[in-house]
């Protein structure tokens, strides 16, 4: 009797060793995306193809890192076959890293689009506005993240309900990028530019909720849909 | 003895149909966006407003689909603690459902600009070449499914290997409309909408790659990255 239940401790130990692995490779993957769409967005308002190409070269780890997760999620299930909190855990992480992996290549999308544009005709006025959006997903994604570690529910629907803020400057964007083009043929090529931009920074929200729905469901264990309503309208 | 063998044959029976009903489902929501995309893509090519209205309030039956997915395959982890073969059914099924669920926000992101784009110039030499767009990524979609079925890992890797096809014809696409955006200012709006179809197109290419990873991870257990090399070279 004794010797099982030393046995079921030592392997509670080695499981809970696993899943620490687990939390911080999942953290490790968050910081580097959330570093990839903050230098994506610098190099985008800066003009530096050098930090642009840098995203994009490193893109390579954070892909890797999604599969070292998923590895070691299964590995996880497989060995342990981890039930309630425990299974959840493990599943948050093995779908949640899609979404932050997909958020890394939103930001290689707006470095190509930042290299792309060397040479042609900017807009400053659309240019601040992108940052300023680019700033929005930022704190989305770093926000998300935090509540992620803080197992915050209540975070996680805050930021959520932050995602029309995107969606608007989208289409603000958009509108004032059609009336520049139609204007002055030479911003037709950054004009373009900029929409591929805000749209992939919008992208971005929509990722940032799904992880959301997820830090939801770690903390209270139901599948919940989160602007589902908001986006039918837009 | 008996009784456990008997227990233990009870319970494979009820695991193997609860697994059945997984991989319907399945079936059925990628059937659903299979639809989605096909119709997504005609409604465009015959400016039919109201098939891309369809299109869009049907996207919330293929949400609902997912979530019950993930219910029923986190059900089917804790109640019957999967293994080897088992659990990759299951995975599969759990990460390859969100790539089949972005397909159809395309198809509904497509439709939408349908929709915007009613009453603007049109350019046919363009819309002729995103209609063709949109075949291939139905094709490729289709054939996605099939492979998934059959578990047909060869086919897998040929489909991912035909994505280079949409990465081709988005640049073409992209080019073109630049070029009579800068020519003709009436055609800017039509001409961005295009834009961001193709690039809609050129997405769809990439998830279904993503589900091209999960079948071959379905019969080798082995997590592949398909493509990669190629997209940093984009």
């Amino acid at each position: 009797m004794l010797e099982r239940a030393w046995e079921w401790i030592k392997m509670r130990d080695t499981f809970e060793k696993e899943l620490n692995k687990l939390h911080v490779l999942f953290a490790e993957m968050g910081m580097m995306v959330n570093e990839a769409i903050s230098h994506s967005v610098k190099a985008f308002s800066d003009h530096d193809n050098e930090l642009a190409q840098e995203v994009i070269l490193r893109d390579k780890k954070i892909n890797e890192c999604e599969n070292e997760l998923e590895s070691l999620t299964l590995e996880l299930i497989a060995l342990y076959q981890p039930v309630t909190t425990d299974l959840r855990d493990v599943i948050t992480v093995l779908k949640a890293s899609s979404d932050i992996e997909r958020i890394g290549d939103h930001a290689v999308s707006i470095s190509r689009a930042t290299i792309k544009m060397k040479g042609t005709r900017r807009i400053p006025e659309i240019e601040v506005e992108i940052a300023k959006m680019g700033e929005q997903a930022c704190v989305m994604v770093e926000q998300v993240l935090d509540a992620y570690i803080k197992n915050d529910e209540e975070q996680a629907y805050q930021i959520a309900d932050d995602d029309h803020k995107l969606d608007n400057a989208l289409e603000s964007i958009r509108d004032k990028c059609l009336k520049f083009m139609q204007n002055d043929p030479k911003t037709v090529v950054s004009g373009s530019h900029y929409t591929l931009v805000a749209t992939y920074l919008e992208r971005i929200g929509d990722y940032v909720t799904n992880v959301c729905e997820w830090v939801i469901f770690l903390k209270k264990g139901e599948i919940v849909e989160l602007n589902k309503d908001h986006e039918e309208k837009r």
